[in-house]
């Protein structure tokens, strides 16, 4: 239960409501469950705040995130709280056109997907970025982590971004102000269980 | 990203539908961020197919739940998906009186949202509960964790349950399906930042 109180007061020269404004970059990773589905969760306080919030959903199948795409559709329609747009590689990313991406190989989906991100940056478009999967096109050699993280620290204004995926690349977590592991524990697929609608997507 | 393969299929006796409308039993533990988090983002998922959602929340403060809340309302309220209740403890359990909770020590409190959590596992009130926070009466001795566990296995039907918050008992992550430990990498409160609106809360 985090009571809000750091641990020492940084010397900085930034006042608490400076501190307060900072952009956050975030990153979930690791083995274990739960790296997206609280990123999505994330996403629930800053449209509560009424901020702009953008998915980029760097994987292919789109069924394991069906839940949480419809719920933030909803609430980004509901006119209350924040805008909510939901971009997906694979199923076409939306300032493509589909049937330009179904001839683009993965790598040049996911690289599409990442210039659209840095023009989104460089404008402001969003307050609140989740960019889901996105530490494998890293991790694959596809998008260059140096140049992410190049990127987010020019970013202007107070955007927060937040990062799931396996293999978080040491030059992403070095910049991170909040990296959180998710380590598995015991999982119902290792005892033959499949997964299950509502539980899993 | 998970792929639905089972590493091997159980000698249970039981068809493929069968073992996915077991009931999971999930366990949020570990130092890190996300824990809370997770739970609500798979409670978008039970919303997403429809079904009753309740959410018991065992904490004092309500302050760093406001954003979850707040959304699981409005997606309750859509006429979309499921229908979500939202119990929690300190500003007064819905099922009784705000002046009686006032009069209880935390302890009692938590013990009657723990009767309240049997009496609707007994009625099948919910298909999906988050019981947020709940480790925490069970490490501190107020609830005994051998009576959640022997509750758990036998509650009726399909329900599943989430339960949230560190220190998880031994008897509870055993019988546990899912178990997933969220590890502390790095946290902006170390480096002295505070808690910042939209995204601690």
């Amino acid at each position: 239960m985090p009571k809000g109180v750091p641990e020492s007061v940084p010397d900085d020269g930034l006042t608490t409501r400076q501190r307060r404004t900072q952009p956050i970059t975030a990153v979930h990773t690791g083995p274990g469950k739960g790296k997206s589905t609280a990123a999505f969760g994330m996403a629930l306080r800053a449209w509560n705040q009424g901020w702009s919030v953008g998915v980029f959903q760097f994987v292919k199948s789109a069924k394991w995130k069906v839940g949480e795409e419809n719920a933030l559709r909803v609430l980004g329609a509901s006119g209350e709280g924040g805008t909510v747009d939901w971009h997906k590689m694979g199923s076409g990313w939306s300032w493509i056109q589909r049937s330009a991406e179904q001839e683009m190989t993965s790598e040049e989906a996911a690289k599409e997907g990442w210039e659209q991100v840095k023009r989104d940056l460089a404008a402001e478009t969003y307050r609140f970025y989740v960019l889901d999967e996105f530490t494998y096109p890293m991790h694959w050699g596809w998008i260059d982590p140096d140049e992410v993280v190049a990127v987010l620290k020019d970013r202007p204004g107070s955007q927060h971004v937040v990062i799931t995926g396996r293999y978080a690349p040491e030059a992403l977590t070095e910049v991170a102000d909040l990296v959180t592991e998710m380590t598995k524990v015991k999982h119902p697929m290792d005892a033959g269980r499949k997964g299950q609608r509502g539980i899993e997507w």
